[in-house]
């Protein structure tokens, strides 16, 4: 294995030419959501693959195509599935922009241009780790898939399709990707799973119409009322769904996951007075990264009924709107919970309407399998530094598309800076968070390919 | 007295005259919400007034002008302030009139034209009425004071500062108006009072932004919630505000003001099925129309919280507003209801914001008088049927600025008939309405000249 400190000085010695691959892809606007460049992109990173040594080739989807690349001995004893997205948020709003958003420039040590952090500066720096062990004489023994995809800013929508209809091409025995800021201290971050998420709308109505509240107010049942009585028998004053069935399955923290929490750095009233809270909800005896990894929460995210704007109009509303939204931890399905809240409605209004607005169920991967300890110890190396390592992100990813649909232990990692600015104007990657990351992935490579081949 | 028979046969003979007087004030638009014609039909009343024999001259105020007439001998024992309406709602939507707004048109019996029975065919009655019995022969020994506003259908903004500031002017015995429409029955209303009301908004806040429900779901206090929670303490499950002090002082209906309750028409099914509803709320011992007038009401008109429109936004949300509204019923005032709310409010979330919207105080007027009497009477002389008598209606109206500041005796009874579609396209008044209600108001004066003077 190439030494650490090897590896950062070759990486800075063949810097300008990562930099210029990477401006190549950035030059180019690649907006999913806008359908803006995005053939274009996926050619240019097909180049970038093949350039690198890997063999690569457009693979079509319902939407944008994928960028495959597959490289490595037909025998290896060891694949890792690596998987990008090289299309990005819209750059809007643009006035806000202190230099282009497809126009990379670099201002204080630090790349602007959208999609550099998110995530074409981190896909980036596993393709450059195998070229530069190549070029060292050190290509791992391993055989690395590259998946990389054109729809993640977009929902990815159509990720899960793809996977189960390249099931063999795909096949690996783990997955990995850098995506997401590192920790706000300098520390990269490791993470193994993600919550799950089922969103469901609830109208429940009074009168079929709106009525004069001078009028008819007295006897006439007001659809607002019926909707804030129901969601009162829904949660408890501790602030946990009061359904039945809700927590059905969920699966506590394993003693190593339990001790995983505790070591995640967690400034208590830094977040109460950043907020503007005083306290937490959840119950008293679980911890902050308990709440956000293990717990599902049951969250209204919207609730409308009547009017509530300019001036003042005088009705009993008819109908009354809310939405919930539920973040599933392992042991948890969609449909699962939605059921369990729809029993819970009928019984208290049986004429409700229940609406699945989405679902995703959440994903797991043992911190303890051998690979994800190598992963833990390969970032350790890397940045001389141990990575803040979380069970679970409590947002959500389709990470089951590869974990539940390919049984793939994954790995995930972030090598951008912790203030990217991701999704917003002024985006941006510091040139040491971008070569970081090349060495990271090579340190990575090598780690693997030493135990596992 | 003249016989009512009478009365009607000569009216019926001046009916053109009558219709040329009703068409001059209608061809005249009077806007107030859109400051249209306001003066120009001010200064129609005038000569309108004029011309029935009764002086009158315009009286500024902050806003649109008031028609002012007054006519009676100077030593009369009685003088009766009547109450109208020159301005009109405005005639949008345009394209749904079957005739011009302004263009008054008459088709199978009926007066098409904006502002026909609201109210300008209704107090045009009353003038009318005194110019048919001078002609006859029979002026009222009484004293009669016309106030006419123009700006009733922009909220009588300057009502209250202009009867206060000409508080000698309108020394009176009694307040009387016709406006609204009649039952479904083709009976006339008469009725003695109006809810007050107080509209209020809370605003609760979780944190002090809107956060990612997937990153921060589950510690983070929800608004929603927040607001779920603090409004299921504010009302019982019967539907009665559950606040300290919040029914303090209400008057339950006299026995005489229950008798009459009893004696309103009531259709439950018919109404249950027009609404779509299989219950009513409030009190199981309490009839509908105790409910609509004798019991305050603890409406939401308006409940919103983070996100319910197309698509899905994952957020918890700071902020959620609810607007209050309450009818008020004699022995309540505004700010005391407010003050139970914001006290109530306070005890469970002491950072709330609460913000009075609107308020006005009811008012009522007993049926029991003897002015309330002779005007039942009256209505019920001159339609030949016992008007349908309401000891209030459920709705809000300045009554109190005549019954509270002025100290008097306030009747309303209603002259269109019960489709006028007024504040809709087609506004219309029924030739025999219109007919109709100058025979009552001939009959009202002549009764309380009988029994006054």
């Amino acid at each position: 294995m190439i030494p650490v400190e090897t590896l950062r000085s070759e990486v800075d010695s063949r810097f300008d030419e990562y930099l210029q691959t990477l401006f190549r892809l950035l030059r180019q606007p690649s907006i999913s959501a806008q359908g803006v460049g995005v053939d274009e992109c996926a050619g240019l990173v097909v180049q970038t693959l093949e350039s690198a040594g890997i063999d690569a080739r457009i693979l079509q989807t319902e939407g944008s195509p994928v960028a495959y690349g597959e490289v490595g001995p037909d025998d290896a004893k060891f694949t890792l599935l690596v998987y990008g997205h090289y299309d990005v948020q819209p750059p809007e709003p643009l006035d806000e922009w202190h230099s282009e958003p497809f126009e990379p420039t670099i201002r204080d040590g630090r790349i602007y241009a959208r999609g550099v952090g998110d995530n074409k500066g981190q896909f980036l720096g596993s393709i450059l780790a195998f070229k530069l062990l190549s070029e060292l004489g050190a290509a791992p023994g391993i055989k690395l898939k590259f998946l990389i995809e054109g729809e993640e800013e977009n929902g990815s929508r159509n990720l899960r399709s793809f996977v189960n209809a390249h099931r063999d091409l795909l096949k690996a025995d783990a997955f990995f990707a850098a995506d997401g800021p590192q920790h706000p201290s300098g520390r990269p971050v490791v993470f193994f799973g993600v919550r799950g998420m089922l969103a469901a709308e609830v109208k429940v109505r009074g009168a079929n119409r709106d009525l004069h509240s001078g009028n008819w107010g007295g006897p006439i049942p007001n659809g607002a009322w019926k909707l804030v009585e129901l969601l009162s028998t829904m949660r408890t004053p501790e602030g946990r769904a009061a359904i039945e069935g809700f927590y059905d399955g969920v699966e506590p923290p394993t003693d190593f996951e339990r001790k995983l929490l505790e070591e995640i750095p967690f400034d208590e009233e830094g977040t109460k007075a950043h907020l503007g809270i005083t306290g937490f909800d959840g119950p008293a005896d679980m911890s902050y990264y308990e709440k956000i990894m293990f717990q599902p929460t049951f969250t209204i995210a919207g609730l409308n009924s009547g009017y509530t704007g300019e001036g003042k109009k005088s009705v009993i509303p008819s109908e009354a709107v809310v939405r919930l939204e539920c973040r599933l931890v392992p042991g948890q399905q969609p449909d699962q919970v939605l059921e369990a809240i729809e029993q819970h409605v009928r019984m208290y209004v049986p004429d409700a309407e229940v609406r699945k607005l989405a679902g995703q169920p959440p994903s797991k991967t043992s911190p303890e399998l051998p690979i994800s300890q190598t992963a833990v110890a390969a970032m350790a190396d890397a940045y001389g530094v141990n990575p803040v390592v979380m069970p679970l992100l409590g947002a959500t990813a389709p990470n089951y598309i590869f974990t539940d649909d390919l049984g793939l232990p994954a790995i995930w990692t972030t090598y951008a800076n912790y203030d990217e600015d991701n999704h917003a104007p002024n985006e941006n990657m510091t040139l040491q968070a971008f070569r970081d990351g090349i060495v990271a992935s090579s340190v990575l490579f090598q780690k693997i390919a030493a135990e596992y081949s």
